[in-house]
């Protein structure tokens, strides 16, 4: 049988091991195939191609439901549950999402793209099916990492309190998560996995202990302690934390092995109550380069299969807003011994490696952890450190009560560095950082602001750092800056709360914010061959806002337009609006952004024209809004 | 000594112990009549009075730093630290704090009101202290409750794997959060309670081990792990599970034994590297009514000190909005077995323990995890079950990103009951529930509602459960509604997104939400007897805003007003100011709440009143305004 004449998961049923190992082999060659073409997750997706095929022969997917955490490992799920031929379209607008989906197939069970989730989400499904008094089996697949995340070890902590109900928790221990690993939880699973495979024989030990000469019969107290203690000790360092929080622990298998895999979720699933597999498997199994490299191989852009190397863009690219931003920390940071980065298991991808690399001390990386990571920061702000937290604007939603109750409360200067925040593309609706503008600027205390460009970004870096009155955070996007000249000394912080004036003109007031200063500008232009002249102002900050700066502007030009890169409920445009009306300036406004709906992955410049971002698109709905006889309506 | 006499904790040292117990009778005696006399938290601080003496005889407290997690188990700490003479001010506008409060006093070196956040923030400083070269004490104090939070477990990962840095964390174990603990990890310190002493005897042991006979000579390959494991083994039971995660374990020590607890203490700063001592306290002790029922002795209204009952009202309240929430939900769930209510351990706060006691098997508390509760909820309402979180808004912010990421993005039909939103009172801005509609309202597919009196709350969790298309919140107030009659039959659902007109007037425009439609409608009588009439609309919805109801009225009327309790950055006014802009209506707007500062503790009138929020002030702002000569400013 071929991959691709699967179209149901239970098609696995009663194939032969041999059988198996060659749909393996088939998923491994289109997955490479497919990131290789078109970029994607590479290395998770490899690691769990065994696990996936042995999970489901022993499921009946009509039935039973599996719930993986970070959809990022789930490419063989997809080739496994009708979407193989589709495949190639993985991560394209209107294809296949590099993520799980609830909409995209009934296989996927639970959508993720962040971190720590599926035992929660399992264990929901799993107290439902009793509740119900239905009867079908839930599994739920975690990283390692992930398990370091503070929601999957509340769900552990109630799982193990609930012995009368059956659910499964595959640990997929690959010791990585993006990078290696952070922290005593990974460190003791690691102790684990070098153990020898479990032989359950606590009772059969028991009995041996017995009949040793003198310890069966007198014991001193200490003695009898130790043989209480049998149970735990005669699996020794294979899974008695896991135990002792209620969990029944099998393994370490050997998650490449599919006989193994088969033959313990079968044993797995005759057990009552919580069970946790632990599966050693290893990121990018199958190709070499990626076994060698599985922090360069996590996710890939386009790249030759044979080499290993990314396919160079036709043309040189300026320089990603996360390099530039980590270039001047690293600057700032050398001649400034109390500034300190931290990142939540994302040093490469908000390029604090670099960070790491030059400057040990001043570097944190705390796991996938996002609310120690914010109330860390707190603890070093209040002795006088500066600390930089840099995480993607998605990911920040984790520690949101931190920032309120720890920092915004208690006024702590921490200075929060939003990578990913707007659009990010082929991600898709998970990893958007749409909210950040809305969900920080009602917190009293904080200060937001947003670079036009990769120098005004280095300025702000510099701005974020000086600022020491309370919490401040700047927002950028993801991907490559305009290529305008970087800043390399005689860096000054702005003013806090001043924007600036980048165009004149008498007709209509642009105000842009972050990455839409510059398509204000582009748009400017445009309006400008249609005899419109705008005055475009770069906000900076979207609180405090200029008012100054804004509202006499308004009030003379008599018509507005705000731009963002993020919802438009509570944002920038909001910020303004409610700053017209409390000051009975009673012009029109046009806010551009993102409306209240969700955006589904595609390229970034396909999201943002679907949302009217586009130079022209602004133009057009700028001349439609004020300059025609008859109103219309853009969607 | 007598405790007033105490104004730094360092006149602690070398007091006897004998003396040391009489300053904690005397902490007992103040805390006991405090709290009798003007209400607050009891049990919580009567169980760390002995732990609170200890630790500070042991620390030097003009260097060293101690980080209470939830203050409200610091009162005897406050007492203490120089706020003694004002301990009767508990509470009270411009009184000591109810919970810790860096600007209150340089001892409190990190607030909180929320739970879990202490081991990071002392992590944090522990880390500063490195990083500078500097060298003090820092001990994070956590309950058992506390500890099972997320945020509390992703601290002990990253600390456990830190040998070189010392920090101490104090387990307060009283087995309880406010009711008793859920979960695998507090049954485990249970287990560890019930457990003899420590006796630190590894290393002895081992070599007694050596001595058997037959044992030491030759050994199977079981038994040779059993010697592997014996460090383990001989603290059976005792912080094995602490000890795998990296820290030194010392305990379980009796929490009321003054003399144990110095020379535990006194041990442990001896210890390199992270340590937890386990410490054993009961909630209330020294005070036999609260001992005996340590639930409803948490926290107390004013109350006779001999019988321990509360102290009656002067007259008979309406009935309180949670008890409300609270009956109408067990009157749903009686008939609909699909409805499950979850708690994060504030069954009797939210008023779930009426659901618990009545259909148990509809109830669930998931311990202090309000992360792992959303997204099992999620869960849940995959499977079809109602879910109906019921939380304060001021801890739902700590499960912001699976409201965002398991909730939202899949539009997964869950009830959010948000109880405390608005002005919290005696709490302070640790509790103050200010935040929720800014940071819900910015989310896709979130409808948002709030009711205008406890049986329109009634009507609301009709709605909430009737409402299956995607997720919905309610936002009530802390305390009594205003006695109208409730409704036992004939419940029926509210149309989503529509509002009401509550009195018809053609000079203004009063569009209130949740609480302030009864302050609105009074501000209109007042208004009236100035000749100004107002039309008065209930908003019921945040989200969507009635946009078809509201906007006619603004054009037609001129002028609008906003009533909301809650931030007015990005909160029902911001939704009717983006409203009235995006629909070019260009009307006078005030938007009336709470601004961008913290309220701090106060009673809720008295924070009202300082907010401009009471009826006749509302009437004075409204009338300047819009009806005066010359436009006045009201702070």
């Amino acid at each position: 049988m071929h991959l691709s004449e699967i179209t149901h998961p239970n098609q696995l049923h009663g194939l032969s091991i041999r059988q198996l190992q060659e749909i393996a082999r088939q998923i491994r060659e289109k997955h490479l195939q497919t990131v290789a073409a078109s970029g994607g997750h590479l290395g998770p997706g490899l690691g769990v191609v065994e696990l996936t095929i042995a999970l489901y022969q022993t499921l009946d997917l009509d039935r039973d439901k599996v719930i993986w955490d970070v959809g990022h490992q789930a490419y063989p799920h997809k080739m496994l549950t009708g979407r193989y031929n589709r495949f190639h379209t993985l991560r394209q607008k209107d294809g296949v999402a590099g993520y799980l989906k609830r909409c995209e197939s009934k296989f996927d069970h639970f959508g993720a793209g962040h971190a720590s989730t599926s035992i929660s989400a399992g264990l929901g499904m799993a107290l439902a099916r009793d509740l119900k008094g239905e009867n079908f089996k839930v599994v739920s697949v975690i990283g390692d990492g992930a398990l370091t995340g503070g929601m999957a070890l509340e769900a552990i902590n109630h799982a193990g309190h609930l012995p009368k109900t059956n659910m499964m928790v595959v640990l997929n221990d690959n010791e990585m998560s993006i990078s290696p690993n952070v922290g005593a939880i990974p460190r003791y699973l690691n102790k684990i996995r070098l153990s020898p495979p479990v032989q359950f024989l606590s009772d059969n030990l028991e009995e041996q202990f017995k009949n040793i000469p003198f310890v069966g019969e007198s014991l001193t107290p200490e003695m009898e302690r130790i043989k209480e203690g049998m149970k735990r000790l005669a699996v020794p360092k294979v899974g008695a934390v896991i135990e002792e929080l209620g969990f029944t622990y099998m393994g370490p298998v050997d998650g490449h092995n599919l006989e193994d895999l088969i033959s313990t979720f079968q044993a797995a699933h005759k057990i009552s109550g919580p069970v946790l597999v632990h599966v050693s498997t290893m990121k990018g199994k199958g190709y070499a380069i990626a076994e060698k490299d599985q922090v360069g191989y996590h996710a890939q852009s386009p790249f030759n299969l044979a080499t290993g190397k990314a396919i160079p863009a036709s043309k040189p690219k300026p320089p990603g807003y996360s390099k530039v931003f980590a270039h001047t920390l690293v600057k700032l940071a050398e001649n400034n011994p109390k500034i300190v980065g931290i990142t939540a298991a994302m040093a490469t991808g908000t390029g604090l490696d670099k960070l790491q690399a030059k400057l040990p001390n001043q570097y944190i990386d705390v796991g996938i952890a996002e609310q120690h990571a914010a109330t860390l920061a707190a603890g070093l702000a209040c002795e006088g450190i500066r600390p930089v937290v840099a995480i993607y604007s998605t990911f920040l939603q984790r520690g949101y009560d931190q920032i309120v109750h720890d920092i915004c409360i208690q006024n702590l200067p921490v200075f929060f560095c939003l990578d990913r925040a707007g659009i990010v593309g082929a991600d898709g609706p998970t990893h958007q950082g749409m909210y950040d503008i809305a969900f920080l600027r009602c917190l009293p205390n904080m200060v937001l602001m947003a670079p036009k460009d990769e120098a005004e970004l280095q300025q702000m870096v510099v701005t974020g750092i000086d600022y020491t009155d309370g919490p401040i955070a700047m927002r950028y996007p993801r991907g490559n800056g305009y290529g305008v000249p970087l800043m390399e000394e005689g860096w000054e912080a702005l003013p806090i709360g001043k924007g600036e004036i980048l165009r004149n003109g008498d007709d209509v007031l642009l105000v842009g914010y972050g990455s839409m200063v510059y398509p204000a500008m582009q748009a400017a232009e445009i309006l400008s061959e249609h005899g419109i002249e705008a005055t475009v102002v770069n906000a900076r900050f979207a609180k405090p806002l200029d008012t100054d700066l804004i509202l006499p502007l308004a009030k003379q030009i008599g018509k507005v337009v705000t731009l963002e890169e993020g919802c438009l409920i509570g944002g920038l445009g909001s910020a303004v609006a409610e700053a017209l009306v409390d000051n009975n300036v009673l012009v029109s406004l046009k806010r551009l952004g993102v409306p209240d709906h969700l955006v589904d992955h595609a390229s970034p410049d396909q999201s943002k024209a679907e949302l009217g971002l586009m130079p022209s698109q602004i133009a057009e709905q700028v001349r439609e809004s004020f300059f025609s006889q008859q109103p219309s309506v853009v969607s």
